[in-house]
């Protein structure tokens, strides 16, 4: 490690370490062109833009593209395990981001697959590594995973309330008022207990209308669920990130981090 | 017990517990058939899919009927007692889940019904028996039942309110801007306040778009109550069950991890 | 108040008080009355119901509003305070639910007016007094009080940003795309700000939709603020009232209701 | 300081403090002149109105200028750093609220943008320092400051999502039903995942609408992290407001009311 590093070691620090001053300054240009990509593919699928700058449209999305393969292959030639890299996670979205342009040859509006793109930002977020983003992150991803068995029980019961919701409504309202079928009558149920309610379909019978009122209030009532479920995992988990230090005398447990003394008994948490 | 098992003690395991592996097999099978029958029902409501699959939904709907006409008969001739059964809440969805397609023949329509099978999901919900689910559902379960008695009253005033904001809206509005009667205003009322807002009905005077940005900021404000309910019994059912400190002596539950002497009886904690 | 009670004090005892057995069937009586001449003027409004039984809605009318003018009637009669009756809260309701149908005489539609008689329910609120519901209503009532200061400076921030945002959006979209006025814009700003959303109103333009998106993710976050507030209001007050059990000898606090003995020196808290 | 004061530092005292009588009752004053000045362009924006009226709100209009351009210059005048004035967050509002009146006379319907009074409105909160309201203020004030990091963090989270969501519907849906565009699409997402469903666009493709409904679940469920964060934080700070044992020899706050020794300088809390 002492001796001269080869070119290709030199490649691998840039383009997959942040620590380095030249990691950091890829990984902010990367951000800028994955944001600046999205952009492009989002902005060319307007239809007046798209005829207007339709050439400019075209340079940019071959300039993108042409970036991201250029950088796709280093990544490939670089890492020490090319082939674990190409099947993770990142290196499909990477493979992804690249491919739509390519097939737009052969296919029609493929080329806003490439939106994609935007997965790569994920990537970007190792900018921040070393800031306390990172930390919270992984807070709010610990209390999400800590709720994940309750929600899963509380989507459970709300998919069964949603079918069987939907069917009554169906039967009561019926096809003429645009509850065109069972699917679609779970569609409007679930349009409604998340309180979304785009009224493309709206009970028009006054007894479809007192069983939307029930469905609405109860809505009401069970966003109250996965909401208390995060507020109490998340109470827990900050609680225990801050609760870590007991006295070793007294075995009081829950200090603060930065305490310097037992508030118990006085001891103190110096080493010597 | 130790001798040989008669075929109805023998079907009866099978159907009835979910501890043996042919048991388990069953809810199994039973969940899919489950699954698979209600998607059934729904797919063939959709028209353009009814007119040109029509044989094939006869076939499969007769197939399912016949199926868990099968499973109902086995259940009352295994069950040691029978009448009971047949009157248990399981009992009657499962009769109602046949009933449908029988009642076909005579009215027309009628075999919509049989969505009722998505309850009997909640048989299947013994599968999950052994894992972790049913008892993040018991907790969830208990702080609705501990919030039940502030919700009850909470649904009574919001209830209250909803009656008084759609008589006035009603009279403010008018027949001639969809709030044609006071019950179609309280409908309009509990959409607003529940944040659901279909816009199939919507103020359209001055005075009523006021009154219904009152409305809506209370709908806003008062959607944390239920939201604040369910946290803090979540958090009290939570805590409870952390600390479950139990008395040695009068078995009594839930004493504090730090307590030295038992709250009940006096009994001391310490080893000695 | 040994000797025998005029029928002025037996009349005061059925209407005004809740324990003696009288008084308990007159509330739920009241209760009774006042939910079906509520309901009586709900169905009278739909056009079509009104038009068919015109004669037993007026019988109806003219019967429930003679019953209230009796017992408003016998109220004065028998409070020992009539003048601080009438010009009560309740008193005021009292007379309000009597006058439209006296009115309904001179002034056409009067009559709605008399579901101001909703209000009355809270009177009947008093068959609960001995109940759980009284004490969990008072829980609420406390939690929404301490609330109180916190969610008026949350409205105040919300009401500013509203007028802010509503005109922006005035002279963004303009009157041709239904904002067609600065109080309209702000309406329709209270309309996404609270999620209700009824599309009456949409913007059109991009710029339009931008903004109408900031100010959407806004409203998602800011929710999130009176949720806060009562829930940490809720969870302040129920510790203090599970928490009031101190023990004399160790001054521990946080015993639970039922303790028998301090869970921490084990001091009993019998009296002898 | 204790001669005779001049007559700058007269109207210093009134317009820039609010503890003296005079101060207070210009800041009352001041918050009824703005209120009744953003009714006035409110109202003007009204067309009937504004034909009617169009010589009342002149003559208002100019009314509240001149008053506010007075003050303008007295604020200049009187200030002790007058520079610093002009470009601090407040002077530039205070001159934003005047100039639109005065642009008038050469750009039509710049009037409108003089609702940026509003803003002045956070000057009259002084009124409200010495009660209870400011303390609330800055505990929200905290709590949101305290929750910033991991709200970004979800916010970002979120805005990836949108822009998947956004782009994957615009394929789906297409042009011809309302997705023009990947942007509008984005905007279709974030109207759904706020739940504020104007309807103006809605999914028609049975695909669509089960991408949709996975999309309203989803928000449904992630409306909880917000509410969440901000709960718990407002929990924290409250905790810490009313655990203020200070200790005496190091002055560090937030010791628990239980402690008996600091624990940061280990000084015994107990009074001998």
């Amino acid at each position: 490690m002492s001796k001269q590093p080869s070119l290709r070691q030199k490649i691998y620090t840039v383009i997959f370490e942040a620590e380095t001053p030249g990691g950091r300054n890829f990984d902010v240009l990367l951000l800028l062109m994955i944001l600046l990509s999205v952009l492009t593919v989002s902005l060319e699928s307007v239809v007046a833009l798209h005829r207007e700058y339709f050439d400019y449209f075209r340079i940019l999305e071959w300039f993108f593209t042409i970036i991201f393969t250029i950088e796709y292959i280093l990544r490939i030639y670089s890492s020490p395990r090319p082939i674990k890299y190409i099947f993770s996670g990142f290196g499909i979205v990477d493979f992804l981001s690249i491919v739509p342009t390519y097939l737009s040859f052969f296919v029609l509006g493929s080329q806003y697959f490439a939106v994609v793109r935007v997965l790569r930002l994920l990537r970007a977020a190792r900018i921040f590594k070393l800031t306390r983003f990172i930390n919270e992150g992984q807070i709010l991803t610990q209390a999400l995973r800590a709720s994940l068995t309750k929600i899963t029980v509380f989507l459970g019961a709300v998919l069964t309330m949603v079918v069987v919701i939907g069917s009554i409504m169906y039967i009561v309202e019926g096809a003429e008022r645009g509850f065109t079928s069972i699917p679609v009558s779970i569609y409007w149920a679930i349009v409604t207990l998340t309180t979304v309610g785009y009224g493309d379909i709206a009970p028009a019978t006054p007894l479809g209308q007192i069983l939307a009122s029930f469905v609405m209030i109860m809505g009401y009532g069970i966003i109250a669920v996965p909401t208390g479920i995060v507020s109490v995992e998340l109470a827990n988990i900050e609680k225990l990130s801050i609760n870590t230090k007991v006295c070793p005398s007294c075995h009081k447990e829950g200090h603060a981090p930065d305490a310097n003394f037992c508030s118990n008994c006085g001891h103190s948490f110096e080493k010597a």
